[in-house]
């Protein structure tokens, strides 16, 4: 075999100070989570097994409302900060690696399928950029502007595969489709959607992508696999309604939880817990709970949906079966419960606790807590599971 | 001879590694993988980004049809060989870390929901053991005997949620689940399955665990929300039927594939898959085939399903569009097609080709090949991605 030193030499160098210099704890990634603390501008590095926080990284800016995407060997976290600034931090090394103020206001981004591209959506200026996953090089700039001229905010934004994205156009009511098997020439596909949708996701096979509509009552659905037969409407009932109740904090569609044959979306002002129908998206229940919900998340396992709450009832968290539709439990893990993540085959469920500035851990078999530990105002948590699904 | 750029990586890193005293690499697990060689009781420590191979472990012993579980942090790969042996092999050092002949003739394993247990299943003798996923302690002996005192071999392990497993027993014709809360307290729950049930799996989420008969027509359904309903049967033409055609292979049930709705089954000895419905179970279609299918696997876009063949058929692999039930490819990525593993996002598959002593990689977009390297009687292929799937 022939040895080619032009090549080996980089390799060479990068080795030697990856294992002589500094060297940075030998850890796998796949069971590593970061925590978003918000007021502080800085992220917890945490592992399940044993439960620790094994590093604080700082100087990531606004984190409110920040959200991450993992890259694909769950080496790298891409930050989304609300101030527009994308952040790439190595778990391994526990060090910000890159930074690029992109945006002046963002809301989030994804990850192409096959782990090259990432991309950020944008308020101001709104629309869509594409970084290379490696330099954070941009490569793609995709203004979201209508046949007016006028701009949109770039909401709901989720990869599909095949390299392709979708995301939806406030101000436009339209969703987009781009396709970046090259990211020079990007192709895009519009559909109209309805009124001010706010929010959006991909279900988990990455074909049904879905739209909350703000202006209207429904949900704006798109089959990605027969994107001519353009958007369905679906929910009706889906909505404020006619009374415009008062709609504390909006929740997140994200947090829709998808069983193998049910669908469970929080209601929007109401005290509720939608359920729907997956194969005809019909809707065929609704869940009373003791307050307004933001996620209502499920287990891995599809028992068991958890439902955490906007003020005031932020202090507590019901877990509802999701064959029965009866809440099984409600809990008080801590005040200002923001957000739920669940391990990847789902024994047990982090709690960021905002105002008590501490995550909690149950075990999902006893709904008993295992775990606690300080966090500086901790809203997301994202586990290294993420790098592996569509959609996340 | 092709140049294989990729594969001189690892020499400079070996060489290199030898310079200085920090031995193991620092390297995320979230996209390694493991190809099992089974002719040479060996494996491959792969990465997908870029494609390469990372190291070759030997001394894993009789490795025929041997399969492996990851570690919940995907650091290590725990090979069940036929030989009955365990072997913990750690993906980052990049060597045998563990090492125990558990039994006299082993057919795979699982890990449980926490990731704590490691379970193997054995045929000789029959019944499933219980081992410390950190130390491979042995923690629980729980033989397969029936009623009469009769040994069983086990087959079909699979775990479950609330570390439970369920497997079954072939001359018994049982399924046991086991709960393992309390491994010193095993609690076993014994159904009634059918004749000879020769392999098993368990739905994505974990809920609904399939026996395939082989002494019998038909598929063993067991509700594990509602075990109190017993064994159903269903799928009464899925089998050799009343001719008993001659099966060169038999299908792995493992290769099962589970779109939203639907349910694709390689059939045994005819050259089709079977299509189900996954709500009532019932076939709807039948899809024709070039020969006789042993893996029928689903993309994660659950766009495609990929199928590949026994003896004399084995160098051919088929594409089926899910929706329209066509064929829309046959492949010939090479001699002898053992198993296909695709990225967890689904870019792309990677493919056995035993008797071309070579591992093909394809991209799922384009159906191009993309990279090949060479690889000993390579058959298994287990992405990092597994640690973090129920049934997996």
């Amino acid at each position: 075999m022939r040895l080619l030193p032009h090549l080996l030499a980089p390799l060479a160098a990068s080795l030697l100070l990856g294992a002589c210099a500094t060297p940075p704890a030998v850890n796998a990634t796949g069971d590593l989570g970061v925590v978003i603390e918000r007021a502080s501008g800085s992220v917890q590095i945490v592992e399940r097994a044993p439960h620790r926080v094994l590093s604080r990284v700082e100087g990531l800016g606004d984190l409110s409302h920040a959200s991450l995407v993992f890259s694909r060997d769950a080496r790298f976290a891409y930050v989304f900060g609300r101030d527009g600034a994308l952040t790439k931090v190595d778990l391994l090394e526990q060090r910000i690696v890159k930074r690029s103020l992109q945006a002046g206001n963002s809301i989030g981004g994804a990850i192409s399928q096959d782990g090259k591209l990432v991309v950020a959506q944008n308020y101001t200026p709104g629309g869509i950029k594409v970084f290379d996953a490696d330099t954070l090089a941009q490569l793609a700039d995709i203004p979201a502007v209508d046949r007016d001229g006028k701009p949109s905010k770039v909401v709901g934004l989720a990869d599909l595969p095949g390299n392709r994205f979708a995301y939806a156009l406030f101000e436009a009511g339209e969703i987009w489709v781009v396709g970046l098997a090259d990211p020079a020439k990007p192709a895009i596909a519009k559909y109209p959607a309805g009124q001010q949708p706010y929010d959006g996701l991909v279900s988990p096979e990455g074909r049904y992508y879905l739209a909350g509509l703000f202006g209207e009552d429904g949900i704006a659905l798109l089959d990605t696999w027969h994107p001519e037969q353009g958007v369905k409407r679906i929910l009706p009932g889906y909505g404020r309604g006619e009374e415009k109740l008062p709609v504390y904090k909006m929740p997140h569609l994200r947090g829709w939880a998808m069983t193998a044959d049910r669908v469970f979306l929080p209601a929007i002002g109401h005290h509720e817990v939608l359920v729907a129908d997956k194969r005809d998206w019909r809707e065929i229940g609704r869940v009373k709970l003791l307050g307004q919900p933001v996620f209502a998340m499920v287990e891995p396992s599809h028992r068991r949906v958890w439902v955490n709450f906007a003020f005031p009832d932020n202090d507590k968290v019901q877990v509802v079966d999701t064959e029965t539709l009866q809440v099984i439990a409600t809990l008080k893990p801590g005040k200002a419960i923001l957000h739920m993540e669940f391990s990847a085959r789902g024994d047990e469920v982090w709690l960021s606790a905002r105002d008590s500035d501490e995550v909690a851990v149950f075990d999902t078999r006893t709904l008993r807590e295992t775990a606690r530990f300080p966090s500086k105002s901790p809203s997301g948590i994202f586990f290294a599971w993420r790098a592996n699904r569509i959609g996340m």
